[in-house]
């Protein structure tokens, strides 16, 4: 661990000598790392030991459970170079470690960086990494606590550990959810997803395409790639469902409501009903459904890494939650309902239709 | 997080659809890691919640500090699938995870794996890894609490990140040496070196070399790549050093000797000599440098990835180390002392011969 041995490690023969590290013009690339990790610690009583020791050290509030989250990015696979710039890459994956945290209901406090470089990588992109990695972090009061940094032979690499606090019995889990609680969700769903596919439109414009752009206004577009590349964790969210009680269950909307709901089904041993026209559709989406000739509920029940909170609520705290979100200017919708296990997963159609909700959340581009 | 959420993010588009993510075929391989983690999940008191939710949950001993670090591992930098067995990988990468924890006098407890797989990575691959990462935890206890899987565009990438608890007032850091101290080493060092020079050295053999190898009996060879594919994290050493308050400041060897003496001289803000014929080496470290007309004062003080641990002790408290080290079964050894900070870091040769001591630790193979 920490950065003071980066330099080191690049150049270290570790098991391989033959393997060729290079590396010494990336030597300053680590230098400049150490400068933002130091810049980016921040002093807080809880921090007994940041950056610079063999490892971090800190303190939990007495009687606080310490929640911890890892996320994983890999040029290639999560992110592309040509439709998102690296501060875009630092933000999206500080915000799905927040969402993780928020999904419990949890605090988040301090962040570990592992970042492997490609030997094409400049310093001017890892400062926009951090940069946009911190711009997540920032309003959450997220320090750096640790990180590593290698060079790497292949593609941008990059881990990120979240740590966080939560109220022992009052933190949210997946498992929690019991027949008859309502099921919410926050914000809008289904943007996400938009905003990737118009940012791969982009690159190759064919006619059709052309004239769909057209048909799109800017303001929706902007919503939309936004919406994707700089998606909110609902940390505020999830602390108010915690602190109150209020949610028998929380999952942040990762993957995609369909598989996410799923996820809450088979932990907490229940079934559930959506209603489609319930679904909360932003006016961006559905402008851009319509464009393209798209089903928007489609976009909402696979399109995954909205970040939104899908959380169940007992029936009789529903009109405290309804009445008290409104007050803190929360926004939460109602999608449907929990069931026994044997009911299964079902969704209810605009027409009043019932069936079986397929799982798309990972299949829709494959 | 969480391993549920595995296969999604595979298939995934996230930021690009145009990157092919394809890896249906990888699905199986994610089933077999949530498999794993299940596997080496460890019940404990202080696991609220390990893999299964959107973030993990632990509880710290009251009044406990906690303790983090993170390594990251990259094919092609820090090991090369051609002298070493995922296995080995695995194992190594635990032990310097478990190592940091050790040098600040910790104990360790939890681990998270971020791993990134190949197309062409195998379930027997993925199996061995985790059988080596879990056999250098299983005498610590340490268990996985969680962590992310994802498939890789080029080779494999882990990260780990390991959590453990410390003492308040009795964590080892880098910073507490003083002058007057004597600093102390744990083990033999450069052997690490030596086995990876000699795994180096196998596939294409040269007339020498063959000759060299000859001169080297199969017990040390064994003994020197043994120690370099599979270190000691010296957990106890650094729980004891820690419990008894006998060190002021502590360091793992990761980065060699001269290198890893400087963080603490610079971090203590302080000078120090090292008296090179103290310097604790192996028969195998003995044979080898003879074997191949090395010295092996080079080897131990230039040679990262030792994992044992530099540390320096008052000397009102030396007796009371080396008496009780004996009871114990540790092997410590003087090896210099602490010094002003205008003193700089020097070496005394065997011949009374006194020279600054070059930092050699991330120099000698490039």
């Amino acid at each position: 661990m920490n950065q003071i041995d980066e330099m080191n490690q690049i150049n270290q023969p570790s098991m391989t000598s033959r393997v060729r590290t290079k590396a010494r013009h990336q030597i300053h690339e680590f230098d400049l790392i150490r400068a933002l990790h130091k810049r980016h610690s921040r002093q807080s009583p809880s921090v007994i030991q940041g950056i610079g020791d063999d490892a971090a050290v800190i303190t939990s509030p007495a009687g606080q459970w310490t929640v911890l989250t890892t996320d994983l990015l890999t040029e290639g696979i999560h992110f592309d170079l040509r439709t998102a710039t690296m501060a875009d890459i630092g933000f999206r994956a500080a915000a799905a470690n927040l969402s993780d945290i928020a999904a419990m209901g949890g605090s988040p406090k301090h962040l570990l960086v592992a970042l492997a470089i490609p030997r094409t990588g400049t310093s001017r992109q890892i400062h926009q990494l951090y940069q946009g990695m911190m711009d997540a972090c920032r309003p959450h009061r997220v320090g750096l606590i640790g990180g590593d940094t290698s060079g790497s032979s292949s593609g941008w690499f990059l881990s990120l550990t979240l740590i966080g606090t939560a109220s022992p019995r009052k933190a949210l889990f997946r498992s929690g959810a019991r027949s008859g609680d309502f099921l919410y969700v926050t914000g809008t769903i289904g943007d996400s997803l938009a905003g990737l596919k118009l940012s791969n439109e982009q690159p190759s414009r064919t006619k059709t395409q052309l004239r769909n752009t057209a048909a799109l206004s800017t303001k929706h577009r902007q919503f939309l790639i936004g919406r994707h590349l700089r998606p909110t964790a609902r940390i505020a969210e999830g602390q108010w469902l915690s602190a109150h009680r209020l949610a028998t269950s929380a999952i942040d909307i990762s993957d995609g409501l369909s598989g996410d709901l799923r996820h809450i089904c088979e932990e907490s041993h229940v079934g559930a009903e959506i209603h489609l026209s319930a679904l909360p559709l932003s006016p961006a989406c559905r402008a851009y459904a319509a464009s393209r000739k798209l089903d928007p509920v489609n976009l909402a029940l696979s399109g995954g890494e909205d970040y939104e909170l899908l959380f169940t609520v007992p029936s009789r705290q529903r009109s405290q939650l309804e009445r008290t979100a409104l007050t803190q200017g929360f926004s939460f919708t109602c999608i449907g309902a929990i069931h026994p296990l044997r009911f299964g997963i079902q969704a209810l159609s605009p027409h009043g239709r019932r069936h079986r909700l397929a799982n798309t959340s990972y299949r829709h581009f494959t």
